[in-house]
């Protein structure tokens, strides 16, 4: 097993891969459904995936109560190969209540805790005031944790300087964003080479795999890899591999199925591909609704087209 | 005692005044500060205030575990004269948090509840699904509520059209709008007062109490009422006597004033003045940072300069 | 004559009222229709308005060569009466073009030039860039200026304290705001009353023309004014009388009219409600469009709606 | 001489390959210094660049007469070699000063013309209206147009949707897009891919050109080409040659220099830099200012470190 000792550095294991972040599936009474969720993780066990998010964004995260996400989380550990990394969202609005979480998501077994930016005083959520927030909670982690830029939900978005400032905390490992800026993936890439730091980047959609891996990223957290977990994994390979063009031509067929289940619509759109493929999708947690059936054919159409299913 | 009946029309009081956003004290160790909660309210209470909010986005509800909040809640409404109003800030991010919260705060005596815009999922909130929201809430809730719009926090700006569909419904009785765009509050104004509804719009923020009570609000939801409520009294005051140059004179000097504890500076803003007036303001939340001191010898200079301490 | 010399103090009229920002007609061939424009300024001299904004975008200023510019400003000039001011838009992108055109506004007998902020390098519009830009035209300019801050076309947004910094020069005597904040035109008029200054604000649209006035404008540039000119005036006199409740009954009223020749379909709305009017609205130049008949229909629903046509 | 025939598809020539977007260079009047610009082209000219934009944002076109902008285009053509391309810059506000503009470029013997989307009338500037727009322009055009996105300019953002619909008119050739949305350029990518359209994407900063051309772009539009010409042909060329790690190395080299002369300090930052390499960089035009020495200094250090200087 890993060390876990934040008073060293901990950054000793490698990101690089495809990541799902897992959908919390409800039952029609809306209560967490842990079989299906054990069932979805046996079918994405099949795929050489390397690790998985438990309560990200996709996971319905604010809308679950603690005691949820505490069994969430076992429930997915039980499930998760002790070869794949299970990294745990335990953002919080305080910094207190991240800390708290993130040592029973440690205590659970996580290798990683993955830290959305607080974002409900937004005019204070300054460079130096979530540097500040960032060291504290990294200060008191028993698992190394990487910083999630999320725009689109939080409104904020962190620069590529401050990000780098924290890869120089011995406990904070890398970054997952989800802004779809390239230029910053390559600039931060380019200044953790300069300095020597080991700080990893993940993107944090599938639109935007292949240039991220382009510019320095080494994997992806994607809402794709929950219905089309073959086809990011190839995207990547054929990237290693120099298979540009085959790349290419994946990334590209990809993106109308992945907006699909990310901007388009979310993880109401996710959920419902993944019941049209034979996984369990099931309700959404209020206020998100359940997408309408006109949304639902058309939803199939793309997964079809984009050859997700035959 | 009110009757509170969600099934019969509840829009039975007025909530023309003013009413200062509580915020939540906390000691040197962190935790809520009852007894300064209730020292500050003793303050208020001298004043001519027509309720408090509790909970509130200066209240710092999203750091405050549930408990701590009905211990809040229970705490604020034992300090409130019964002729005040008390408004809770019950809004979560999902529809069941939100009515269960609500529920509770009815049992401890809010007069109403205050309902924030779920934003976490922003893209999917269309005016269609967060209509559906505020209904499954009204339906829901023993006691009348407003709708919350925030955008500088939620990144979601609700429009005048889905506010008007909402003041339809039996159990929502106003709103309380902080965009600062008057021309929404006018708007509303025109539709309510034409199709004859029982909805009444308070301000969201003492920058713009006069202009919005010019085109039809009825009070505001003000920081600035916490460090200056003979101010905000009067402006309202003045505006509702025809003094117009009054009111103009004081609502222009409170700009600054009011710029410090809210946009510039947010609740760390408000706390230092608070302890500078001699109330009970005290450390924030994490990741909030206190002032620092060259921005608190400024803070005292507006103050001042604001006629706020002599 | 008005004294015009840059060297001295020139800000020695007032600016109190309402000014309708003129539509350019075109005939059908494009090419701009001169007896057009005098009609509708024969039309609109019948009402007591302090003066007309030619080449604003209303005027679709940015479509016009600088040949067609000097003869709609020489054609008007001839049509308004000398007790009326004629406040000609001469703001380009570059400052000497600036420059030039509004000496030439000068000496066709414009009172006082408009001039909208510079954005085309929007991330170099800092606010000291533009107080540059604003003294550079003031210095040179024979007739005052008047800021003219439009974020909606140009999404630079300039700030209070740049706008109080021009304030201070003899040849800047006001600003007309579009923004809607009225937050901002508040903190002008406080600072430049403790200031001492000779500076006039003049609301950018109807929609919030009496918050506007509550908070110190003097009047307004008005689109609406064009169509509903008596209606404007009435707000303005209300106010000054102190009426209140007629000032927001019928501010209340304008706001659909107004966003209908406004933001909601801007110039080509507002030439086809002149058309129907009874002015002379005509075709708009492209890439604008003529509005489609069923939005023609719709706006005439508005149009008598809100009484500006029985 | 190539056949220039509205009437039939135009799109007879490959765009593959680097653009510098050139600055027009001015003297200490502020004229324009039509001998510099012919220095400039023939150091520039000794490398393997596709051919040259001219009237870009970089040439400052907007703060250009019209006589001005066909001198410069007659000096350009006249120093450009037959074998490279001349784009010329000719987007104007209005749809017909447009098409002027284009058949005046064309006569001078512009290879293809690079359309800005109008952005003014913001408000109205949706789909269908810009589709309109350009279709007229490539209606009337005896040369291809290029599509020019550019959304930190105009605050207009071109979508994939409407893009790939004018992908399909048989004289609209390319895109150049300055937005930094990979998604968008492989989705572009994609479908016109599917459709079998002769249609080019050009990357409009050299930030994100690695990442634009590993999901479909040809080449690109580049201010940085004009001071690291060498540096932005080895990209494409790495690329090219399946050399992803020296392709990724270079590109995330030229980050921090190309930001310096593009978002962060603009053409006063880019002429900077050229003065610095020895070219003629020269003033800008107000209301852009020269930047101050200390930037300067800040500026070299970012080309020595990014080796563009030894």
């Amino acid at each position: 097993m890993k060390e876990k000792n934040p008073t060293t550095n901990q950054k000793t294991f490698r990101l690089d891969g495809i990541y799902p972040p897992l959908p919390t599936p409800f039952d029609e009474k809306g209560q967490a459904a842990l079989e299906a969720l054990k069932s979805n993780l046996a079918f994405l066990n099949r795929f050489d995936l390397r690790g998985f998010i438990v309560l990200g964004t996709n996971g319905e995260y604010v809308m679950l109560s603690e005691k949820e996400k505490l069994l969430v989380l076992e429930t997915a550990r039980a499930a998760i190969p002790a070869d794949k990394l299970m990294i745990a969202g335990t953002g919080c609005q305080s910094t207190a209540g991240t800390i708290d979480l993130t040592q029973k998501a440690a205590e659970i077994g996580a290798d990683a805790a993955l830290i959305i930016t607080p974002s409900y005083y937004r005019s204070q959520m300054t460079p130096a005031t979530l540097i500040h927030h960032y060291r504290a909670v990294a200060d008191n982690s028993p698992i190394p944790i990487l910083v999630y830029n999320m725009p689109a939900s939080t409104n904020v978005d962190l620069e590529a300087e401050p990000i780098v400032t924290l890869a120089r905390h011995p406990n904070i490992m890398g970054v997952k964003d989800s802004s779809g800026n390239v230029v910053k993936i390559g600039d931060i890439y380019r200044q953790v080479q300069k300095e020597g730091l080991d700080f990893q980047i993940l993107a944090g959609s599938a639109g935007f795999l292949l240039p991220a891996l382009s510019v320095g990223a080494v994997g992806g957290v994607l809402a794709l890899a929950n219905i089309a977990p073959a086809q990011c994994i190839a995207i990547h390979r054929f990237f290693l591999e120099g298979k540009l063009q085959e790349a290419r031509d994946l990334q590209t067929r990809m993106i109308p199925v992945n907006a699909a289940v990310t901007a388009r619509w979310s993880v109401p759109g996710l959920k419902a591909a993944m019941d049209f493929l034979g996984m369990y999708g099931g309700p959404v947690r209020q206020p998100l609704l359940p997408i309408p059936d006109e949304t639902r054919k058309l939803l199939e159409t793309i997964l079809l087209e984009g050859g997700i299913k035959k």
